[in-house]
Order: C-alpha cells, then sequence, then structure tokens
C-alpha cells in the first residue's frame, strides 16, 4: 500500500512531458517534464574543439552544464554569479559523464556538443531528468546538424537514461519528488543504458547506512523505471 | 514602402505571444514571444528587505535580474558564472528602474519583489520585451500574493512597456530584430507608462549623430508600438 | 527666478578649469573642473589592438575607463578591487561609445586608445565631465602622437561634448550638482557633436514620468550649455 | 595469475603506514600512507558552529576539505588559489558525508570538527584514503579534547572506511594505484561502516557500460579490502 | 663626480613640490612630487572601527592603501580590478605599518584614518614618497577634524619620511629615479621618524649581495635625505 | 641570563632536524623542523619557461609559493582557495627573491624551478625556514635532475639561509618562536649567503623606533645563527 502523497503506486514513475525543438537557436532541444519537475535541455554543436585538446584534432567531445534558474524554487534561490556552488558542480560533471558514455567521439568527428540542462522549476530529480532530456536534445541535435546526420547510429551506440530511487520511512520508492527525497533515509540515482547496463551507480546513505538486500531490492526497481524512460526517449527523438 | 525580411510594414510590431504562469515555484511568471525573441519574466515576493534598507522597514523594494541562457543565441553564448558582463549589467539596471516608476513601494509594505528576465530565444528587442512581460509577471504576482492582493491597483499606479526603434538604411522601424538592429544607424529604447509619459528614453547613433528631426519622428512611432503593448499586457494580466 | 545654492541661474553651466598636460607618462591628458567636480582625464595611444580585432589590422579602436578614487567622495568610498560596481560599468561604457562616435577608426590605423577618466573629487557631473574631459585629453593625444599629428583633422572629424539637465523641485536646471542631482524628478544626460547633433540621449524619471514638453525644454536648454562647452573644449586643445 | 605491476595479488591491498599525532597544532591528526599516496589528515575541532546552524545550538556539525599539494605530483599541479576545481569539490563533499554518517551530533554538542586532507604525494586512491586516514584523525581528536574525550563511543557509533576498486584490462583488482585507475573501465569506490554496511557507492563506467554480475563481484572485493582497514584503523587510534 | 642623468649630486634629493587640501572631499590631502613622481596622498578619517576591533572600543585604527594609475606610466598600465598584485600589496602594507609607528592609537580614539596614495605620475621611489606625502595628508587631517584637533601633538609623537638608496654602477646614490633603480645592485628603502630612529628597513641585493660597510654608508646616505625631507614636511604641515 | 621559555641561550637557534627525499613526486623534497615550526619545502624543476619570459629561451627562472595549512595553527586558520592574503604574498616574494640571488640562470637554462614551501604546523620562523629549506630541496633538486646535475656548483654559485631576530622586553633573542615574535618590540629577517653577505634585510619596529646602536647588535647576532645554518644545509644536501 503506497503512502505517496501523490497517490502513485510505490515504483510508478511521474508523468513525462516532452515538447521538442523549444528553442530554435540550439541545434537541438526539448522542454522536459515530469510532475513538477521542468527542464530545457539543449545540445549546440560547434565544429571547435576546447583548447586542452587541440593535440587531436580527429576526435570530439561532449561537455554539460547544469544550472538552476532562480525562481525554479520557493523561495527563489540567488543566481549562481560569481562562483559555482559544489552540488551544481557535481550534477554537471555527472551528466557530462553519463551522455559521453554512450557517444563515438571517433565518429563525431573534430567537433563538440554542449549540453545545458536549465531547471526552470524543481520538484526533485532534476539531475536524472537532466541526462534522460539531455539524451533527446542530444540525439536532436545530431539528426539535425549537417555534418553528423547521416551517421547518428554510429555517432550513438545506444541510449541513456537516469531514475531515483530510495528508501524513505522505510519503504522503497521509484522517481522520488522533492517531499519525499527530503526525508530518504537513503538516496539512489542510476544511469543505464537502453540494453540494461550501468553507466553510473550513486547510492548515498542521509540517515543511516544500508545492506546488500536493500542495494539489490533499490537497483530493480530502478531498472523497471528506465526501461519505461527509454521508450518515452525514443517516441520524443522521433518527433516530427 | 517597406524592406524588412519578414515582411512587416515600418510601425509594425512582431507579433506577441504570452502564457501566464508558466512556472509555478514563482509568485508570478509568463512565457513571452515577440517574434524569434522568448524570454521567461518571472516575479517572485518575499517578505524580507535588502541589508542596505534594514534602517526603514516601511516601505518594500523591487530589484530586477536579467540573464541570458548560453542556449538562446547561434552560436552558444558562454555563460556568465564568473563574471556578469556590462551588457547585461546595464539592462537589469534598465528593467529595475522602469518597473520602479510604477511601483508604490508604500502601499508594497516591507518586502522584496525580485524580476527575473531569462532569455530562451533572442532575436533582438530583449530589454524592451523583459521589461514588457516583466510588468506582466509583477502584476500577476501581486494578484496572487495574499498580502498584495487586496491593494494591487495602489501598489500599481499605471502599467510601464518598452520597445525599440530605429534609423536602419535610412529608413524608420519600430520593434527592431536581430538583423535589423545589427545595421541600425540610431538605436532608441522608449519605456513608457500605460498614460503614454515616458520613464526612460536612451537613444544611441551607432553610426553618425542625428538631428532633432528624426528623434521626433522615432517618438512617434515608438509611441504606436506603446500603445498597442499596453493592450496585450492588460490581456495576459487578467488571463484565468 | 533661480533658487540653486550656488546663486547660478538655471541655464548656467558651473565655471571651468582645464589645465593640460597634467601628466606627462599619458600621451594626452587634462586636470579638468566644473565646479566642485575635478577629473584627471588621460588618453594613451598604444600601437596594438585589443585581441578581439586581430583578424582586421587597418582600423583602430578606442576604449574607456571610468574610475572614481576613495577619496573623491565624504565619506570615502571604498576601492573597487575586486568587482566593478553596475554603475561604473554603465559610465565607462557610455563615455567610450560617445568618443568613438568623432573617432574615425581608418584613419587613426591600427592602434588603441585608452581614455581613463579619473574623478579626484566628485560633486555631480562626473559622466557628463568625462565625456567633455575625455575629449579634450584624446585630442591632445592625437596632436602629440608621432604616428597622428599629421591627420588629426581626419582621424577626428568633429568634437564631442555632455552635459546633464533635469528638474528639480518643478525647475528645469542646466548642469545639476550633486545637491540638485540628489533632488531632480527627471534626470537627463545630452551628448551632442560640436555641430550640434545627437550622439546619445539618456533620459529618466526618478520621481514620476515626465511628458513630451518637458522633454522638449531639457533638450533645449541642454544645447545651450553645449554650445559653450565646445567653445572652452578648442581653447583647452590648442592652448600651449 | 596476477598482471599487477607491484606483484600484488588483484584482492590485495597496497601497504598501509601511520604515524599519528603528526602535527601538534590539530586536535587529532595522522600521516596516513597506502603504497605510493600519502596524506596529511587532521581533525580539528572548535567551540562554535557554521552560521547556517545559528538557529541549532545544541548539535555539532563536520566539514571536510580536500586539497592536492601541487607538488604531490610529477608534473607539479598548479595550486588552487583563485578557484576550486570541480574534481576537488566532488571528493570532499564525499569524505564530508561518509565521516558524518558515523558521527552523532547531539552527543558531539555545539561544536564544529573540520577534516583537512592534505595529499602529500599522490598515486591513485587518495579520496578513499582521505576518508579511512580522515575517520583515524578524526577519533583522535574525540579522544584528545576535553568536551569530548569522555563521550568517544557515544559520539562515534562505528568506524567508517573507504577502498577502490574496478575492471583494468578485464580483471577485477582492489586499490588501484594510479597507473591502474588510468586504465580502468569501471571504477568503483566503496564507503562502509566496521559493521559492513554501506555508506556510499560511486561506480562509473570510464570506457563501456557494465552488468549485474560484475557490480556483484566488485562489491565483494571491496568487502574485504574494507576489513582489512578497519582492523588497521583500530591500531592506529589506540597507538599510544 | 656624479654619473646622474639629471645633473643631481650622489647624496642629492630630487625637487619636492607639494601642493596642500588639493581635494577637499578628504579630511586632508596633498598633492605631493619629487621630481617626475607625483602622488595624490589622502587622509579619510571616519568615526567607526573596521570589523576585527568591534571587541576594543576605546582605540584607533589607520589603514593605508596605494594604487598606481593606469596612465603613470608609459605604456599605460593595466587597472587592478579584479585582483591586487603583489607588488601593491606589500607596498600598501609597508606604508600602512610606517604611520602606525608614529601614531598614539588611544589618543586618536575610537576612529579610523584611511590613507590613500594615488601614484599619478611615476618616476621611481613612489613608495617611499607615499610615506612621507601620507605623513602629510595624515597630520592634515588630523588638524581638520574636529575631534581630533585639538591633541594633534599627543596623536602623532613624531613625524615620520622615507627615501630610497641604492648602489648603482658601483656609485651610491640617494634618491634613485626609474633609470637608476631599474640598474642598481642594491636597493634600500628607509623609513625614518624625525628625531632619526628606524621604523623599518629594506634592503635588497638585486645583482649580488652586500656587504657591512656598503651597508653602513647606505644608511648615512639616507639619513642625510630624510633630515632635509622632515623639514619639508614641516612647511606643508603647516601652510595655510 | 636568558628569559626564554624554552631554555635556550639568547644566542641559540631552535633544534633543526631534517628528512630529505620526502616526497618522491618532486625532483627534490625536505621535511624541515625548527622547534615547533615544520615545513615541507620542495623544488619541482620543469623544462619550460614562464610565459612572459617567451622571448628570452636561454636563461631560466625559479618562482616560489608559501602557503599555510589551515591545521598548522590552533586554531584551525581559513583555506586561502579565493584569494591569497598580503602576508602570503609578502613572504613569498621573499622567498623567490632570496633563492634567485644565489642562481645563475644562464647555467641552469631554459628551465623553471618551483618552490613550495607548505607550512606543517607553525610556531614562528615560517618564513626564514622556507629559504633555508628552500635552498636545500633546491640543491637536492639540481643533483637529481638529469639536466642540472653535472653543472650544480655553476649553477648555485653558493648557498642561502636566513634567520631572524628580535628585540623582546628589552633583549635581544635569535631565531624568535610565536610567544617571542608575538612580544617583540622590534622584528629583523636577515637573509644572509654562505660567505657572509647580505641578500635582503627587513628591519620593522613593531612597538618604538630603533636605534643604530641596536641595528648593529641585531646584525651581529643573526650572523652568529646564519652560520650554523649553512653548516646544517651542507650536512643536508649531502645526506644519501
Amino acid at each position: 500500500m503506497s503512502t505517496r502523497l501523490s497517490g502513485r503506486g510505490p515504483a510508478e514513475l511521474r508523468p513525462i512531458r516532452t515538447q521538442v525543438d523549444f528553442v530554435r537557436t540550439a541545434t537541438g532541444s526539448v522542454l522536459i517534464e515530469a510532475g513538477g519537475t521542468m527542464l530545457l535541455c539543449t545540445a549546440s554543436i560547434e565544429d571547435s574543439l576546447p583548447p586542452w585538446m587541440k593535440k587531436d584534432t580527429t576526435r570530439g567531445w561532449l561537455t554539460a552544464e547544469y544550472n538552476m534558474l532562480p525562481a525554479s524554487t520557493t523561495p527563489r534561490k540567488p543566481r549562481e554569479r560569481s562562483k559555482v556552488d559544489g552540488r551544481t558542480t557535481e550534477i554537471q560533471r555527472l551528466i557530462g559523464r553519463s551522455l559521453r558514455a554512450v557517444l563515438n567521439f571517433d565518429a563525431l568527428g573534430p567537433r563538440t556538443v554542449t549540453i545545458d540542462c536549465e531547471v526552470l522549476q524543481a520538484d526533485g530529480g532534476t539531475r536524472t531528468l537532466g541526462i534522460t532530456g539531455g539524451f533527446i536534445a542530444l540525439a536532436r541535435a545530431l539528426k539535425t546538424h549537417p555534418t553528423t546526420q547521416d551517421s547518428v547510429d554510429t555517432i550513438l551506440s545506444e541510449s541513456v537514461a537516469a531514475v531515483s530511487c530510495g528508501l524513505v520511512d522505510g519503504e522503497l520508492l521509484l522517481d522520488l519528488d522533492y517531499s519525499e527525497d527530503h526525508r530518504a533515509e537513503v538516496d539512489f540515482n542510476v544511469v543505464m543504458t537502453g540494453r540494461g547496463e550501468f553507466v553510473e551507480l550513486q547510492g548515498t546513505a542521509e540517515g543511516k547506512p544500508f545492506g546488500r538486500k536493500q542495494l539489490d531490492a533499490m537497483l530493480e526497481l530502478a531498472e523497471g523505471g528506465l526501461r519505461e524512460l527509454a521508450t518515452i526517449q525514443q517516441t520524443a527523438i522521433h518527433a516530427s
């Protein structure tokens, strides 16, 4: 029996809505919502490489930035203008690593993809939705850009998505919203390819340490949600 | 005979679209578009005052921030994370001054309104659209917030909106898009109340100085556009 | 009947004093005073170009910096050492734009002019005096520098100066000092060439919006002052 | 058959050396080495609380800083003096979370513990050694400080240590040194209490995604190493 | 036989010019020139104390800032706006220490004096002229400020001044200008009270180490110049 | 009769301990202790030159950094991560100048030596111990590096060391510890070559000015200590 305020079952995702090509200035873009969490994910492709790569001019690179808009929370969150806080740094590094794991840099060629995940409204799960939406924007951009559109399947060997799960008041729950995340004893983020293999696992005991059995149960819960997300991604990527 | 690529007449505004309450985390919000320019304007009301006002606890304050998202331009614009550039500073000061001009701080009482103008897609006129949309978000927020909803008409004595005009290839044009703004010999921004009085005037000769006659013609052009914008604002503010 | 503390008439400038070549390390320099406001304006010419211009090596550039010395106000103003405030940014951009409007960059050739406006003593009108004095320093520098002295008239097609005016306690006043500026309902800065055309207009309603008639009256007031300033500039530029 | 350059078996830790009370200015300290990796871990206890905790004055807090000395790598690594890089931020947040997981803040009372992990020589595994050594410094400090020495067992309910493991050239290896870490396809950091429960799990596929079986094997490998480290910690903590 | 370009004898100071009360916004000020070096030194007295002194509210404090204006050198020196360089830091600490050495903080009472040394034109010896001129500004300010004017002699027990000397091309020279300083093998700055005792000594071998005999000769040279400077200071302080 | 808490005579150095090659990642290193002060000094040699030297590629350079670890003092000193304080800047400039004074840059050739002085435990005299220990690390590095080991005697013409002395409660003392330094009326740092010539002299009257006789006595005291330090340095440099 679920205790979720939203009425969701413990293993149920929040409703996902996607709107591709939301902005036309980026090569690919998607406005993605999961319940009360809304992100604008964009992918900008540029025919240049970061300075540290200048010695190898045959391969590409992907970098990600994550940013919560001040009005995405109540109360308003001060804008990060003089320094970037540790949480932001950690999240954008995770998003970048996750997307790079399915990208073939040789096939991409000497260009840089920048993924921007702008959080317009935050209600938990922004980092995992950034990966899920970031992948959609990336795939849309590769399909659009003249130098990559003929080799999208080679550049992206498989899809990648992410979801959170956790132990809240002793119950295992999928896709935590902010009020659940806040109370979670264990918080788990799972990044997985469309073929069901792990790209990244991050589990943290906020309250008390957890044992092996709980770990196994959380991984199973996450896998179910990630299969659904992979399907949603394909639909969005192929929307016209 | 107009030479505008868009087919617009010289004195014609770009089509405006508004979507109020776009994000629910801010007290008031609007997604506003003018042709290819799209901003998310939000107003967050907080029951506290900035430190420098601590001696006077009976009146309120309004401050504005303006930010271009990196993906709002092609090519992508690097994120302002370690310092804010001069143009951004100039624009957010203008937006703040313009909105403060119609706000009664005594009636607002000891609270701070923060206006955030996030440029999602840029095609010219972002600063003027920030004022026009910022006013809508402000009015929506005052109508929503429990401590201000009964005195909105006292707090906001009148509306304020802004538009650009300029001299492009010798022709006077209203509401310049990026390609026109780029070529403009004179660039004029006019901020006006709903009753037709000036709040701010900024005219710059980019190419060669201009005389008094051209000034008069530009002011007239702007006034026409500003009357239309005032009507659009009222419709958005009263949307349910 | 004027109400000015200084005894000046409403349309009267403060007394101007200039001392050219005040420092010999800059190519051109002037110590300029208007009443209690004193600036050291310098122009340094260097035979190099800013990095962003490196593709076009036939034309020059001019950039301006504005700085209030800490002891220029009572009480002392903290030194801007870790970041530059918004007002400073706004002012130095205005000074740069104004001087560039009369400078022929092709005739200048591949060199950079840097104008520094150091406020030694502040009593209102520092930004307009920076433009007026900056032009004197610029003209002196071009007359001095071996690569420009033979083509000063081509490089500088005409002169440029600036003055403020405003509506104070319902009266239109020219060239506001600090105590007047502080009380002004409308604050207007006008930048004009020696031939009487506008380079920049900035008008702000500090208290309540202003109508078209007031605008016209303020422009007329400014024009009178600017004609006087143009004469003073010529005298200083040709001092030996 | 192991392929490790050091001659170690795949499930063998590097030799650990500890020297407690290495500096006397910190409340507790240890110089800890694992093969070629050497850290100075210190714990400083202060009778004050961070500003954000000022409302709750009955409980304490622990924060951690991680820093690689410039000479800890070849070639020398530039000192982080103007900003802290993302990797450093990520690591010090992990060390702090891990140590806080076994600390009873009510029992600690209104004081702050700061753990400093200074990397003197880096050869892989600095973040996990920071947790293992940080715990020793913390326990030594609590035993030393007059206000905590009588309740160390209540303040620290159990011990915590960390180790890395990974998949290198298809082989599962425990406690990677730099040359192994550099080549690893999968990199896993496991933080565990002395009683064998997880505090934090972080697994990253650097090369290609990994499946559930590999995950299970890595966790087993890590558990073996962590049991050994728990014994080494107790010996160091009780050294006189 | 002297080899100085200026024709000065080896033990001769550059000509000193002073203009007190150069700016009226500071409590005390002096424009001071030594040959081609020109500084504006100001002293601002405020009835508040720095935050770190808040526990002791009976005594005062003095702090100094040193700043080279960009146009004070040829070529122009970039403005220090995002960070302060090491040389500037070193110099302003020296000026502050030197002036504090003759200031009685108990007699000053709970107020802060800020000395600003602005270098308008640099030709060597700016740090020593900053001390010499800073003392004049300080004494003028104490004579002017209503709370200190009756106890100047108690607050300032004696005067302080500074001069450089050095070994240039094997010859001992007093008061080095830039071209001499640049070539100096040994560079010595001596800060001395009006009664002839040392406040600070800083000697640096730029080229090769120096022996005891050279040290003694340099100290003697400096003492001669410092006696002259003490007289010049008194004249300036008592100018009406 | 000495009044030193440690029982040392007025002209006695604190006991010195050195441990060379403490870290293997730097080209040369030494852990050096003088009483309760402990520093890790390292010298890293790199075959590249700082950007500002790129025009002269035949000579080398040496630069020094000084850093107090947070746990080197009680209470803990906040880490310098966003800016470097004035004292740190002053000290590392002194260390760099002192070591450069005995280094032959032509013989060094086009490479950069970076000296890092990390203060692990502070009890007075860290800057002078940084010079003394920095020289040992430098000599060890030059003996180790393949491109310099055959010409160490040419590159380093002589040794350099430093010591403090001062006037404490009216008594002249050598090598002040923190409690003595804190009370000192005059604080003197002397940097001297192994042949007994001055490289740098810095004397500051903290309390009241000092006369010529006291200066002479302090220099004599310092010379005695510096002869001992030169011997200790040679022993450490030649340790195997």
